[in-house]
């Protein structure tokens, strides 16, 4: 019989045709024409889960499913261990810069590219095809387990701490384990002890009744898209600090020991900035790049729209301006705290002359973890033995907002091991992951399991 | 034999049924794809001069092509007067936002509802109209008359002046008749005094190479949309005064009487912001609102565009973000000189990391006119037969760039009798014309030619 590892090994290439076969469900949560595509990606995932020798469920939410797996062979008095993943995607858009189809992976220089390689369906499903590997071949695992898999965390995940809630006691475990982030760098494994929050907005503004002659009316009413870049250029001061009053009054610093280790990091600033394709890199002075990402809040415009934007000319005064505008948060700041800073600062410099209203479309706690105790040492243990080198730790400047949540509703630790890479366009065309990520990524959450043993 | 005045009443049904059918056509020159239907439409118009008794040409031009009628029936010692009209139009779009469909005309508490109606199909058609009625019941007019129209007005004329210099012998003329503006308020007919000419630009800003995450990059790399907000930001000062180094430069202030001429309009500022939609007007301080759509020149955003603009949350930092940005210029302003100062100052205030472009797409120059002389004493006997009220002196804060080209090139005045009404819609949705204005219209029109017999 195989060790696990050599399972994994054996079914390689079943795994990636299954895999792949997962990647070509567009399961875009945002868009509604999608919820089918969403629906049949949660149903695809449970019955791969069941083959592995899980006991699943569909649960249904007032938005998209959640897919529950457990396993409960190990019996009451060893430990129980909740994975966490989800298998929605961002919208793939603008495709026409995507190199090869969004929904149709493709593997080149040894990265899957495709939406949601990375973010989150193929971490995700390294830990199906882990646990699978153990139950085929030993047919049991050191604890119980429970992989819990949600179809909105790019969504803002509203429906699953409630469900969490609802289910406490069957959802009771001793710790979690999430694979929904990015290593330091190739060939360096990382375990996560921060997550930035978030709080996303739409603001909207409303002019004139349409849109007007700018010829006939310019220079007489007030522009809402004018209006918009106005508003917009008050939020941060010449140093890019964040100038929305009562902005930072939340925020935590970082003790010393964490930010010393920060400065440890071999951090490449030229190779993060030809990454992004930046001529220069900007940001809050004061701060290095990996504080300013992990460390620090931020305030940013995700989107515009305005007046006439097609090809040409258009000599209209638009009638709205719209902007969305997200904040990462650090602890101890809140989404609906931030939200309140912005929609009151907003309506202080606003010009008479516009409507304005602010929503928050999406908020999530941000996080930091306890990096001790049995769940932390079993992730260093799996990642010394997949990769051969001892994990840092590393923030993460993205936010999983569940993780507090977990935490808070579950009241156990969180461990964060993932297997991403820098600039790998997880929110961006031509998203992808490592290949070699995913096979050790797989060997990993599987001597995760061996490392629990007692 | 009935007065030209009297067949326009007769055949009152089929003048309606014609125009109906000119504005059917989507000659919308902004967009490639309707190529066809602006050549239609300057069939359409052409076969309609060539039976209202003129000898018609189409010119093609690099752009939409040029729509001839010629009369030089009257004589070689007779003035020749040109008749100047546009048939392309605005395109159409949001079309969500019309009542009835824009190529579908439609008469609805006097007002004929179509893109196209007032800007400048219906203005156009009156004098077609006129020409006709004087020619199918006198077999004669008091001027040679020269019909030209063309199908680029909307996208900036760019062929035209150069058709016009090319055939400047052939187009020589003692006065040009332009109608494509408004009149002061319904019942008081209008001649106009000045226009102001336009500059129009699209700025582009690129950062990154893609759309990046906004959680693992926000806060390091400089946001194309956040800085395209603060470039924006520095157009205008606090008091609405344009804030561009030199912009003001060129400006020639207006006289004392015209200023007062201004004044004494009976100018509903109550009405005028009813109409706009907007709680309250804006714009530069220390000049009425007549002074400022008619006399001092602008800067307008036209339309924004950048990053994730459709539903829900999409947390990407922007590759790029544009904006369609106006300029309403006043003598002696030239577009030229405004677009290199504002090349300037967006180069003086854009922050390192975003790279920009800025191209002008549309110029044109400013005008004022000298209302004196038969041509304008002809405008104001015409006006005040068909409205039984003389004209007021009115300015216009839109632009007709080539009323300065024709005075140039042709060194012949202009007169400019309009029959819109404010409130019409020109560049928006549910863009109309009144019905009494375009049959007073062509009466006017008609009573012109009678006006300049000697």
């Amino acid at each position: 019989m195989p060790t696990p590892a050599e399972y994994l090994t054996q079914h390689d290439a079943r795994i990636h045709d299954e895999l792949f076969d997962f990647l070509r469900i567009p399961s875009v949560s945002a868009r509604g024409e999608h919820k089918p595509d969403v629906a049949r990606a949660a149903e695809w995932l449970r019955a791969n889960m069941e083959r592995a020798g899980l006991t699943t469920s569909v649960h249904e939410t007032a938005g998209h499913p959640i897919v529950l797996g457990e396993w409960r062979g190990a019996g009451s008095t060893a430990p129980t261990i909740l994975v966490y993943g989800h298998y929605d995607v961002q919208p793939a858009e603008p495709l026409e810069l995507w190199h090869s189809p969004p929904f149709e992976p493709t593997i080149r220089d040894g990265n899957i590219y495709a939406r949601g390689s990375v973010d989150d369906k193929g971490q995700l499903f390294l830990h199906v095809k882990a646990i699978e590997a153990h139950l085929a071949t030993r047919g049991t695992l050191p604890c119980n387990v429970i992989l819990l898999a949600e179809g909105e965390e790019e969504v803002g995940s509203a429906n699953l701490t409630p469900f969490v809630s609802a289910h406490a006691e069957r959802l009771k475990c001793d710790g979690v384990v999430i694979s929904d982030s990015a290593m330091f760098a190739p060939g360096q494994p990382s375990l996560l002890s921060s997550l930035r929050g978030i709080a996303y907005f739409q603001i909207d503004l409303e002019g004139p009744t349409s849109d007007l002659h700018s010829g006939s009316y310019g220079g007489a009413v007030v522009n809402p898209a004018m209006a918009l870049a106005r508003i917009l250029a008050t939020f941060h001061d010449a140093d890019g600090h964040i100038a929305i009053p009562g902005f930072y009054d939340a925020v935590q610093s970082w003790d010393d020991s964490t930010r010393a280790q920060i400065r440890a990091l071999p951090f490449d600033e030229e190779h993060f900035r030809a990454e992004t394709g930046a001529d220069k890199l900007g940001g809050e002075s004061g701060y290095s790049v990996l504080e300013r990402i992990w460390t620090r809040p931020t305030c940013e415009v995700n989107g515009l729209l305005s007046g006439y934007t097609g090809e040409g000319a258009k000599t209209v005064l638009p009638s709205k301006a719209m902007a969305k505008v997200s904040c990462r948060l650090v602890p101890d700041q809140t989404p609906e705290a931030i939200g309140a800073l912005i929609e009151a600062h907003i309506r202080r410099v606003a010009p008479p002359g516009v409507r304005v209203t602010v929503r928050l479309l999406q908020g999530g706690m941000p996080w930091r973890g306890d990096l001790r105790g049995p769940l932390f040492e079993a992730g260093r243990t799996a990642m010394q033995a997949a990769f051969g080198r001892a994990p840092v730790i590393t923030g993460e400047g993205g936010s999983i907002p569940v993780v507090h949540d977990f935490k808070q509703v579950l009241g156990a630790p969180v461990l964060l091991m993932g297997f991403g890479l820098p600039g790998e366009n997880a929110h961006a065309p031509n998203e992808w992951m490592s290949d070699e990520n995913f096979i050790k990524g797989m060997q990993a959450a599987s001597a995760f399991w061996d490392a629990m043993r007692p």
